[in-house]
């Protein structure tokens, strides 16, 4: 028996499915993409022409077609909605589920989400639709989706199979049945395993689990998955402020945004602006980066300013200048480091973080031990190598000493303030920071020179 | 009504629950901890002193002390469990899952683990437990659990439906019902809405879904995320090389691998070399920061010696100094840039990435524009600001510009070759290569002058 695997794209298939495009051999399309899984139909789209992918999303079954869209990356999406009619994008979105619908709209210029709107032809999931594009992207109410099955607690289990059944062409994946009073508020979840093990008289009251987690529909995105990942959760249900069921997350979107908020933070971290990838145009590449290149260049030209204002000093002991690189590389390490880890225990914020003494308190150890094993061994270093005169490489070590010091300072106190006014604390691990300490490690190495070389 | 909320920690409750247990006051701390979801009675124990957490444990329910210890975080579950006796270790891992079970085991010593495993009573569970043992932490087998719902293509509904009920207390959530021949070969999927809306005279043959997605037993971890995602799987089987079902990994376990390597792959790049946090002590947040900084420091002297050995040109003309921290850090920033967008793309691999000569060009474009702007600005920034002459700007634009060149090819290269011997890419936005960046564009700066200054 052949073993069941995932889907492998070869580059073969792919030659032999451009041929029947070529040759307009419909049958022969259709059944290349038999029984493919719709996330590698998109990945074969990902491969095609325009031209072609056009060809063939017109060519299969509609349900199929609107599957297939959703599963393709948000930039080939743009682009290929861009060559479709408003009333076939109309058919498709009807045929997703709600959230799925709500994205490609969000995609779509003004002007012609208000045509597509007009289009649709089922009041239900048009309503529906409408609902969540209200609430911002980012949110509980942005990524939720309003297909789920909802059970009235006095119902029994036939009544609510009956429901199943109703629903079941909607709701593709049922993970609890949530259990709300006559005011549609939430009360509580049943397991299927519980619907298919009960007596079919049994009432859903008697028998559904009234610990639920429930996130408000205004919730931050990466907060909604940090209590599904606290909780386990397959799926949460979304309530308004009066406890009303209005939605259902489940966990494969949350797998998503995880995903995105580390990506992001990544990014964030590299200085580069903009959510960009390697398929990216050459200009958009380029404008993602060079604004914190840029910065990074102002911080090198003031540096220069900076070292300048020494001139004198530096060319009686050209030695200085050696060891610049060694001050503000080592300034630039300490601070991703400190920073890294407060980003990182904020990301997992608990019930009782540590204070804001007691981090400060431990930062200052761990850069003091840190800055006492790096200045000795680089006091040791300078003497023993180069052979400079020990007063010299106190002067460099005692200046690494306080850099380390301060940039573990910098490190850990900059994310901690970004948070506090709502911005991505992954910053500070960023070029920015690293340029301030650069800044900042010069001053330090310049004045500790300066007074003890007395020039 | 009462709206159902998460469960919030106070400092109050923290009390009152320490001054129960003070008191030995075992109703009033059964009754603080009745309803609270495990996850937070974890997070409670991890506010307790050891002794509290061991007195509290003893107390609960066995079944809620096990569920409760596969919440708590590695150290603390480390340490909790040196305090009881091997004989209460098996009695909880009993009745784990599977998989948890192996967790709880693989951190025991070895000694303690073959003692706690002579306690077993049970024989199918310590069978299974063992058999996880054998795989690879970080592989499918090391993630999937043992518990899940098989059955017979042969079988009707109603044998299906008495198998759930065997095995209800055991598979805690079930997503799909695994179809499997004599041989016990996977053949296919039933979601339990098909089951539930299928007659009971049914046979599970005629309503299985042939396009299940599995993965062999020792695929990484991250690759069975990857798939997972792709195909917004809530579960996944895992099997054999012979295809024979061996057990099952549910998306919550996914959602902590995503997690990890994330934080790994920041770690990674911010130059901390163990896996750590805040609340380690002092002694450890040092040594696994400690190795990556000496490694700096060694670049930094490198450094200073290659400088050195430029003496004679630089006590000329002294401004060359000026403009090293602006060569270092621009070639920092490039390379990290690079190397982050590689390491991103490799972690999203698709079936046809682009080649090795196409992210020669592109990268090769995007860096050319890039150095242009920059250097062209820092040619009108020195003549415009500081006013030094012409061919003294030219060369340190002309240095800024090869720099960023050279910078983004090793930033693009780096962590492809690091990828092939199958070392973590992510190291290469790290300091390391920050680190060789610095030498090889003081390297640049410095011939760059030479040459054209004739010094």
């Amino acid at each position: 028996m052949e073993p069941i695997k995932q889907f492998e794209l070869s580059k073969e298939y792919l030659e032999s499915l451009q041929l029947g495009i070529e040759l307009e051999n419909v049958d022969f399309i259709r059944e290349s993409l038999d029984g493919v899984n719709v996330a590698d139909i998109a990945a074969i789209l990902d491969e095609l022409t325009m031209q072609e992918s056009v060809y063939v999303l017109r060519l299969l079954e509609k349900q199929l077609a609107a599957d297939i869209l959703i599963e393709l990356d948000e930039t080939t999406l743009s682009k290929v909605l861009r060559e479709f009619e408003n009333t076939e994008i109309a058919v498709w979105i009807e045929l997703m589920d709600s959230d799925d619908g709500a994205d490609i709209l969000n995609l779509l210029s003004e002007k012609d989400r208000e045509e597509v709107i007009s289009e649709f032809q089922d009041r239900i999931k048009s309503e529906q639709i409408l609902e969540l594009l209200r609430y911002e992207e980012d949110t509980a109410g942005g990524i939720m989706a309003k297909e789920f099955i909802r059970a009235n607690k006095n119902w029994n289990v036939i009544q609510t199979i009956n429901e199943i059944r109703r629903q079941a062409e909607n709701v593709e994946k049922i993970y609890s049945i949530y259990v709300v009073n006559n005011k549609q508020q939430l009360l509580g979840r049943v397991s299927l395993k519980k619907i298919i093990l009960a007596a079919s008289e049994t009432r859903i009251e008697d028998i559904y689990d009234e610990d639920v987690v429930s996130v408000p529909v205004h919730l931050d995105q990466e907060e909604v998955a940090t209590v599904m990942r606290k909780y386990d959760l397959e799926s949460v249900p979304v309530v308004n402020a009066k406890n009303k069921l209005v939605g259902r997350i489940t966990v494969d979107d949350i797998l998503d945004v995880v995903q995105e908020e580390a990506d992001e933070d990544i990014q964030a971290m590299s200085g580069i602006s903009d959510t960009v990838d390697e398929y990216d145009s050459v200009i958009k590449l380029t404008r993602a980066r060079l604004p914190w290149l840029l910065i990074g260049i102002v911080g090198g030209l003031l540096g220069a300013g900076f070292i300048g204002f020494f001139e004198e000093g530096l060319s009686k002991v050209t030695a200085l200048a050696f060891f610049i690189p060694l001050i503000t590389a080592t300034g630039g390490n300490v601070g991703i480091q400190s920073s890294t880890l407060v980003v990182q225990s904020l990301a997992n914020k608990s019930a009782f973080d540590n204070s804001l003494s007691q981090r400060f308190i431990k930062g200052l150890l761990v850069a003091l031990l840190n800055g006492l094993v790096l200045s000795v061994f680089v006091f040791g270093m300078i003497v023993l190598l180069y052979g400079n005169e020990v007063k010299f490489a106190l002067v460099v070590s005692i200046a690494l000493f306080s850099v380390v010091l301060l940039a573990s300072f910098m490190g850990t106190f900059t994310p901690l303030v970004l948070d506090k006014f709502g911005i991505n604390p992954a910053l500070a691990s960023g070029p920015f920071i690293t340029t301030a300490n650069d800044l900042l490690g010069l001053a330090v190495y310049f004045l500790v020179a300066m007074s003890l070389l007395s020039i």
